[in-house]
């Protein structure tokens, strides 16, 4: 009888890994490294031997798991074809099939933004959800869009890309994608720290962050200690995500925005000033959209990729 | 055998029925008027008996035809309730249920703009397509998002209301919506015109808008006319349309852009002016992205309509 399932976080560093019931119990996480570069050919291989591995060390029959769910950074079609991974080399790749072939077993992949969101839909913050927006707010910005329960793909794969909705033209820097006033220049990790480095150098104000290095965790920590420099970043912060989560909610009317990535850290201080500039743009119909905190924080691939493989 | 179908269409001032074949062959088409206010009651009662006098006209019997299909403005949910219709006084009236017992033939409905987005996706200028979004111009601007061959709703009906993405915090009039600087009031009709007499009333510029009643369409008459200050307008409405479906594809990644409604009579100049700003706006990723003008004209909303009965 099937009674478990693995879901598989293919990261840039590490290959996060856990062993599920078929409901989503978590029974045991782990970690191995990721072998990129020129020995990326390693990595499905290194996937397939950890997940027999597990199951041999549990006593687990083949018979017994139900398949193997993966998520992986860049364009992933819904067959499981990796269209383009850069940290790895990989273009076109057919990692559900070939992880098949190595394992014996049904896999299923997909982006690891979206496999998050699906983890935070299945068992985190969003638990519960048919229509929902996940956020990362990392490196750069993601989302996961949720349609009726299942994330939507887009044309060519590449839905979800509000990181690079225009909020302001008044910047002259380039985003890495070539545009000019994309949010995610703003509200990521780097963009956090980039508005409160520019706010410093501008200014002679007294602050917190001055006495130490400026990240999207210090800042954040030193708004909650009241320190003014550190608001004025976060009411920027919070004007441009929430424009372009406002017009986000004009087009998809979802019930919930789940807000995650390391960002995300800061805790419900950031839903405040988000919300604040979401009410003042978003069409009225929508103003009243639950905003949560992502719930399975670094876990919230390893879910999503078993829930490819749930029934 | 099941050989034809209904698409209705429920305006305000008049109700479009047309019969079809399964395939989507438009056989007849024909119109009668809308009674509204307190006469509301026999809006069902007349489609009834509009589609039943078809049929005996005809000498269809009831088991040739497969079901009513129908399309009504504001929110309607899946189960075809129309949640408000404020110009016929309805408040979550099932209207699907409510014709299905007047005419014995199974009926189904939607929103007037997304029924008229997926007459275009079956058999107008997104024919072929799967992920689309059509853009109605009109006294306001309506969106039909189209997902992997479905329109979504969202989950209070509220999906696509593109008309409200903020794309200018300048102005200081508010739209409909309470909300000010929304998509729709430069890009919807009266949008255009207001903008037109604005920039007419500010300078001295000879114009041929100061010679002739300013619409929608002598604006973009003008344009072609090689008139600069009709030219200033265009850019104007190029730049707040683009700009809005800029954000859009960032969400979405569809593979189309339709548009409609009865100012995209104006024809490819349109798209011309929107695609400039569109193509300045966008994600990189999403540059190339098809835009065409909705093909059926009015007759959008009752193949939409047919096309929620058809196999």
């Amino acid at each position: 009888m099937k009674r478990y399932c693995f879901g598989v976080d293919v990261g840039g560093t590490t290959i996060k890994l856990g062993l599920f019931t078929l409901e989503g119990g978590l029974l045991e996480k782990w970690e191995i490294p990721t072998r990129t570069g020129n020995q990326s050919e390693a990595v499905l291989p290194d996937v397939a031997a950890a997940v027999l591995g597990k199951m041999k060390e549990k006593g687990i029959e083949k018979d017994q798991v139900e398949g193997v769910g993966f998520g992986v950074p860049g364009p992933v079609t819904e067959e499981g074809v990796i269209v383009m991974n850069a940290n790895l080399g990989w273009r076109n790749k057919h990692a559900a099939k070939e992880l098949e072939d190595l394992l014996g077993l049904p896999c299923k992949g997909g982006n690891d933004v979206r496999t998050a969101g699906l983890g935070e839909l299945w068992k985190g913050g969003a638990s519960g959800y048919k229509n929902a927006v996940f956020i990362t707010l990392g490196t750069g910005v993601g989302a996961a869009i949720i349609v009726e329960g299942k994330v939507i793909l887009g044309s060519q794969g590449a839905a979800g890309e509000v990181g690079h909705i225009k909020v302001d033209g008044e910047i002259t820097e380039a985003c890495g994608c070539g545009g000019i006033g994309c949010m995610e220049q703003f509200a990521s990790a780097p963009g956090i720290v980039k508005m409160a480095k520019k706010l410093l150098s501008e200014s002679e104000k007294p602050s917190l962050l001055r006495e130490e290095e400026v990240t999207a965790k210090t800042v954040f920590d030193a708004v909650k200690a009241g320190d003014g420099l550190a608001m004025e970043v976060a009411e920027k912060f919070g004007h441009y995500l929430g424009y372009a989560l406002a017009a986000t909610a004009a087009i998809l009317d979802p019930e919930v925005f789940i807000i995650g990535g390391g960002v995300s850290k800061a805790g419900d201080i950031l839903i405040e000033y988000i919300q604040k500039y979401y009410k003042k743009y978003v069409w009225p119909g929508c103003r009243d959209k639950k905003f949560v905190l992502a719930k399975l924080g670094n876990d919230a691939g390893i879910y999503g990729a078993a829930s490819y493989i749930k029934k």
